[in-house]
């Protein structure tokens, strides 16, 4: 039988039948439809109807080495036939173990889980585990997985927010229980004296206080040394634990964003990259808050199981892809990444548009308005801001072939070089002017804000 | 440098210094230390010291085909060379999506995830946007994950189950917010009677009641179709959902477990050997219920996305799994179960001992008492038959060179043939005669119960 030649729209016309909206995943939701990979291989995505484009998403920021990266394929292929999951340990969990934790000062024991929906849960529990205690504090507009306490508020918005004082806890979900919303503290990212008094309130109640060292969708920029340290004091006066979800922000130092800092977190959740391209999740931290899943204790106090957890897969191309990504690939892409920031805003100015730029290390986030904002209320898009940066993305991905987080983030891999980011900073310029008018538009309306 | 010569003490000495417990995974915990795995083909694995043994674990029912199973390791091998994760959709998600809804008829559309904790949780929530009702009824014992809502009264005991008409809410972890007990009613599975009388006292309030059609932990015996049509037209009655947990049951036919029944789930979580032996889950079920998901609906009711949600590793592996569990696999594989089931009853018969086996199509469990137990309460083990079961273990792992799940349950691989069948049942008959005066001592306390 002869195979019907497929395409992007035929493959979306057979995914709306079984798949909701026809997508596993709303973030490679696109319309007309999604594009469908044929296949990838380093920097290059080759979509099926056979369209390369340079990729600066790496699967939201989980392939820190692009795509088919030979020694991740390698060694996978050997692993493959020598089996992929059992009912028994194996020996690269605790090799790829001992590395992680050695890549951070305070990671005395790690636990591996299979997302970072999960890393965060399992290190939410722990922190409740080990405090006895209920209730979590989180930033407003941060995006930290799909438990259902650290989705309170990922998307408040004007109508919604509130007073910055007390912002309001909204679910995200229809039919989440109210009762959710009573155990979480939603505090205004950087802003101490406002968090610290929100904790204060709750002083008695509060086992962790969760935190995005760069969080992406509040803006990505850098939680400031004075936030973090008061936090820490914050937490130390009242046992409680400062926890940090490093998912996308390890990328971004050797021993993750937290190296930055004079205070370390007790427990921190990872994912992404440290899977080497395959489901992943950890969390790992100090020694007594960890035991509370060790099964040696009695009573345990955070039984803790999964299937598929640290499955010698995700273990041999996670540890592969971290060992290559030592100090010096790190600083190699954070200074590639640095000059790609530099070019781009280069364009913005010789485009001569409202448009800046934030982040750090091997990522960074376009903002439609004049400088860097500095708080998730100012990085908040209004509609039309959001519409012009849909055509800015959709500009780069049709026209100049450059996928980028729908955001309008990059996330770098070690395989991007000099090349992509001229094509990079060239389709910006081109996309840029395209929407310049649209822009401007927008910026009039939005004056005050910008 | 010569490398250092492993075995499973010396490497389990390297990993209690940096995992909790020395272990990913508190299943594969085992005194004194774990065996780790050196490689493992069809239904033999191999550990680091050189032992081979035969595994009728399968990773906890993951892996219906066994261990590298050559049409997996080939489909992946060829995947591995085009990526492994993109920020676009692939092809063989929906392909997959395709061959899974044609499973059960009451697929219609669905979404997958990363794990059986991932599908349960998304159904839950699925069921919450959906009817914009809060609670959840589940089984007293049945393990579903690890989900706070889920995990309530998951290892209730004597001494805290409560009375029997109104079982007692316990939390598994240390600091669960006593508010999720409060939105947990838990039922006792197979009482209809005390099941509808606890639905109704809450009927205004429930999103979901969800059953595990054969519940492993309760003591894998299958709900009886009276229980399952009450819970569906009480459901029906009270503008709920039922919800069926077939992550592992979904091997028990070839459109699950669910199949047996005149009425169906609304929405049904997967996992397990779905992915080949990969990182997995996913829930289907009606389309009207999972448009709660899609991106096209204003208000989306349940924004929800994975970063390795339906990775192309995963769904090559699990349709190929799936395509070759076909109708005459399934029947093939549920005959040889039944045949080592009915050998393993007459070794108990020449034994002599108490024990009965519980289960259905490729999996079976034994209990340490003379008829199979109908209610979670009545299959609870006394710490004095949890010795004598881990004895039995014990026995058939490190002298007869099988591996069972750690509660006395075989899950089955297709791989698997009557010569493992054999040794199987000689095994158990080695291993009952090791341990009939302790069993009898035991009986002869517990007599009443059996």
């Amino acid at each position: 039988m002869k195979k019907k030649r497929m395409t992007n729209e035929s493959i979306y016309a057979d995914a709306v039948q079984v798949l909701p909206g026809g997508v596993s995943r709303n973030t490679i939701f696109h319309k007309p439809y999604p594009h469908y990979v044929a296949g990838a291989k380093g920097c290059i995505v080759t979509d099926i109807d056979g369209v390369e484009r340079v990729d600066f998403a790496n699967n939201m920021a989980s392939l820190i080495h692009g795509h088919a990266y030979p020694p991740i394929v390698e060694a996978v292929t050997e692993q493959l036939k020598r089996g992929t999951a059992y009912t028994l340990a194996t020996e690269i969990e605790v090799r790829y173990a001992q590395h992680l934790t050695s890549r951070a000062p305070d990671f005395d024991k790690i636990r591996f889980v299979n997302s970072g929906t999960e890393a965060v849960m399992g290190m939410v529990k722990a922190a409740r585990a080990f405090t006895g205690k209920t209730k979590i504090a989180k930033a407003e507009g941060s995006y930290n997985g799909t438990y259902d306490y650290v989705e309170v508020s990922q998307v408040s918005s004007p109508e919604n927010w509130g007073d910055l004082d007390h912002p309001n806890r909204n679910p995200l979900a229809y039919g989440t229980p109210p009762a959710v919303l009573d155990d979480v503290i939603v505090y205004p990212f950087n802003d101490i004296e406002r968090t610290v008094a929100l904790l204060d309130e709750n002083a008695d109640d509060i086992a962790c206080v969760l935190i995005d060292p760069i969080p992406h969708r509040v803006g990505l920029f850098e939680a400031t040394d004075e936030f973090v340290e008061a936090i820490y004091f914050w937490t130390r006066k009242n046992n409680a634990l400062m926890v940090f979800d490093e998912v996308i922000t390890f990328r971004t130092n050797y021993g993750g964003a937290q190296q930055n800092y004079r205070v370390a977190p007790d427990i921190t959740a990872l994912g992404k990259m440290i899977g080497g391209g395959f489901p992943v999740g950890a969390f790992a931290g100090r020694s007594d808050v960890m035991a509370v899943m060790d099964p040696n204790e009695s009573p345990l106090r955070l039984p803790h199981s999964g299937t598929f957890s640290a499955n010698p897969i995700t273990m041999t191309a996670g540890y592969v892809a971290m060992q290559d990504f030592d100090e010096k690939a790190l600083h190699k892409l954070n200074a590639l990444t640095a000059k790609a920031i530099s070019q781009i805003k280069e364009a913005i100015k010789v485009a001569d548009i409202p448009m800046s730029i934030s982040g750090t290390g091997s990522m960074f986030r376009l903002h439609p308005r004049n400088t860097t904002p500095k708080s998730y209320r100012e990085a908040y898009q209004t509609a039309k801001e959001k519409v012009v940066m849909t055509k800015i993305l959709d500009h780069l991905f049709y026209k100049e072939n450059i996928i980028m987080v729908n955001t309008g983030t990059c996330m770098f891999s070690t395989v991007i070089t000099q090349k992509e980011v001229d094509q990079l900073s060239q389709g910006m310029l081109n996309a840029f002017k395209a929407v310049r008018a649209d822009l401007i538009d927008v910026h009039g309306e939005v004056h005050g804000k910008i």
